[in-house]
């Protein structure tokens, strides 16, 4: 590996903390599945129970982890989760399918459950064989050992490219009584290098039926996760697994099997919250980043309409190289606008760079003022936002610049 | 504008040449439209009778000379064509359709011919009104001074980023006389910066109705000029333009009025030829480039799948990053490959660099060898070839890396 990437000016001044999550025991280990001396394995156990919802990626070339969470997640019971940085285990064939047998046998030999209870995920280089003996007969160890409070060294085990751990939790009552949501996550994109998979993990005590939370985490997964993009680029390997081990009904908390039940809202709130603030950090430590850009499209012909603008926006090389130039060079969003592919009409489109009204009308705006719109790209946070001036929809999406040392990272990356 | 970007490596060590077109004078003038001390104006001036047939950009916020080119690409009957480089008179409003117009009415007057027999390009600058009484004045002593062996100054007034003049020319025969094809472009891209509009115009002096070389010019754009791209952007400028003189007429050559005469195929495969080799000097002159890339997918469900394959490979930043890097990290083709959303199956794809097979039946080559293929990188010319192994579609196309001076060139270009 190259020179260290440089940390993201986001990076938080102290490390998270979480509390634990009643029902989740982790544990971590070195297993040196690609570098050694640092922390490539968790474990996360879960007690009899447990549901998982999920959402995975929809590339046609999934590694063999995300295969199997497919059919895991047909059923949707739970009991253990594993979890190894350094090799993605894609691209590997049939041997990359027996490392997933191998991994989730030693798993649930080591929790003492149904293979079919085991989720697995892999991040790191795609296309090398991953040997699962390696580190399977860790397992057993970690399980004994796991304890509740090791949510950070299990967000800092699924690390790769990452310059900082992702880790959130939050409190919320279902029912009057609190239960507790935590999670974390890895980028360092939604795009996908060999080393920059998005994974993200979930856990909670509530008592949500399968369905139900798999509901919760397919809408909440579409305004989250599913709207941020550091370069286009999709992985063969995303994966976000939820959790809910019920363990709160022992504390009262009722179960909810109906995705309507008004006792849900708070909580199906405070999931989406944390999933938002997941896909926050995520972006925010985008690979080689310097800006952070949001970007809001109004006046859509739908929904789905301004979502594709949107991300014509976020994705544009030429736009995210300007940001990382700090020019306010708006010429560039007519072009993403335009090569959208949606329905637009240039003489109603209206841009603006934070709260500077830049374009309207089909041509430049008349109070527009090239000094204060530069001032403004200065700032590490900026918003996008356009009205197409068409019809009702809307999107926003969270993205980053493209920067020297972005080239860098992905240029240089094994040399 | 700041640094001058550096010489594409691909730049050819001469200037080059081409013989004048029957029917074809050009002239060139400085107009100062946004930089003192260079040509940034351009008039080819036409014998009556000549035809054109165009392709010209898809995005919604098309600019207002490629609005005035679509509504005369109706009837097809030319006189003149005018650019100018500079300002791409993009996104505009009512006083971008005005500089048209005094452009066009302009050109009639010195030319002598009706406004609609007027065609009209322009690239540079994106949003900034393009005062057209600046160098409108000029076109009649241009028209006046217009010679026929001018086209490499032509090639040049219509430079922005490129950083070399792209022009070819070739002959062929029609029933046994010989006719020219000449013409010229400029990039630096596919792409749409403020400065780097794709522009091409030919020019031959074969007898060829309309509705004829609208069908050959339509084919052969889709095969050669669609199928190149730098960094997936779009230009609001994008404008081919093919005119046919018919001169030739004069030393015998028939009138070819069927698209399907067996005496246009010589000529229909030398105007490909033609547009290809252009495509290609575009592409060769991608901004900040190292690498020139031909990625060539084979086994697609359809031909259009290939494309959209081939695509999705090219326009991969962690991809192309790698490229400039000299990585041979085939895990990237497998990731573009995965999120191009067409049918595939892990398992039936290979893929080769250059003539290294590195993956096949969902894994890595028995037979692959890291430091041959990382050899194989250093070439400054590429190929990477994809056999999808689902049905019967191809595809070709050209991109090149994406290098720290692409960064440079459009992070930097207003400081």
């Amino acid at each position: 590996m190259g020179s260290v990437p440089p940390t993201s000016p986001f990076a938080p001044s102290e490390l998270p903390s979480a509390a634990p999550v009643d029902g989740v025991r982790l544990a971590v280990a070195e297993a040196g599945i690609r570098y050694k001396g640092r922390k490539d394995l968790m474990i996360a156990v879960m007690e009899p129970g447990t549901v998982a919802a999920g959402a995975l990626t929809r590339s046609k070339t999934r590694s063999a982890p995300v295969e199997w969470c497919s059919e895991q997640l047909r059923h949707g019971r739970a009991r253990v989760l594993v979890v190894n940085s350094g090799n993605a285990n894609a691209f590997t064939g049939r041997r990359g399918r027996e490392a997933v047998e191998i991994t989730a046998r030693a798993a649930a030999d080591a929790v003492g459950c149904s293979v079919d209870e085991v989720y697995l995920a892999s991040t790191g280089v795609i296309g090398e064989p991953m040997d699962a003996n390696g580190f399977a007969h860790l397992l057993k160890g970690m399980a004994d050992e796991a304890v509740p409070d090791a949510l950070l060294p299990a967000a800092q085990a699924i690390m790769t490219t990452d310059t900082y751990p992702k880790l959130v939790s939050t409190d919320v009552e279902i029912g009057g009584v609190q239960v507790r949501i935590a999670g974390f996550a890895k980028g360092a994109g939604m795009i996908a290098p060999d080393m920059a998979t998005m994974l993200s993990f979930i856990f909670t005590d509530a008592p949500i039926a399968q369905p139900v939370l798999q509901t919760l985490v397919s809408a909440h997964v579409d305004q989250t996760f599913n709207c941020i993009t550091v370069d286009g680029d999709t992985s063969t390997s995303d994966t976000v697994l939820v959790f809910a081990t019920g363990k709160a009904a022992v504390r009262g908390a009722p179960l909810i099997s109906d995705a309507a039940d008004p006792q849900l809202e708070a909580f199906s709130n405070a999931l989406k919250g944390l999933m938002h603030d997941l896909a926050m950090a995520v972006v925010k430590d985008g690979e080689g980043l310097s800006k952070f850009v949001e970007i809001e499209v109004s006046g859509g012909e739908s929904d789905g309409a301004a979502r594709r603008i949107a991300f014509a926006i976020a994705n544009s090389p030429i736009m995210k190289a300007a940001i990382a130039g700090e020019d306010p060079n708006w010429g560039r969003v007519v072009m993403a606008v335009g090569k959208a592919g949606e329905t637009a009409d240039r003489d109603r489109l209206s841009i603006w760079f934070g709260p500077h009204l830049v374009a309207e009308q089909g041509e430049r705006a008349a109070t527009y003022d090239e000094k204060t719109v530069a001032q403004y790209m200065k700032n590490a946070e900026l918003q996008i936002r356009v009205d197409v001036g068409i019809g009702e929809g809307r999107a926003k999406v969270w993205t980053c610049d493209l920067t020297h040392a972005y080239i860098s990272i992905n240029a240089d990356y094994r040399s």
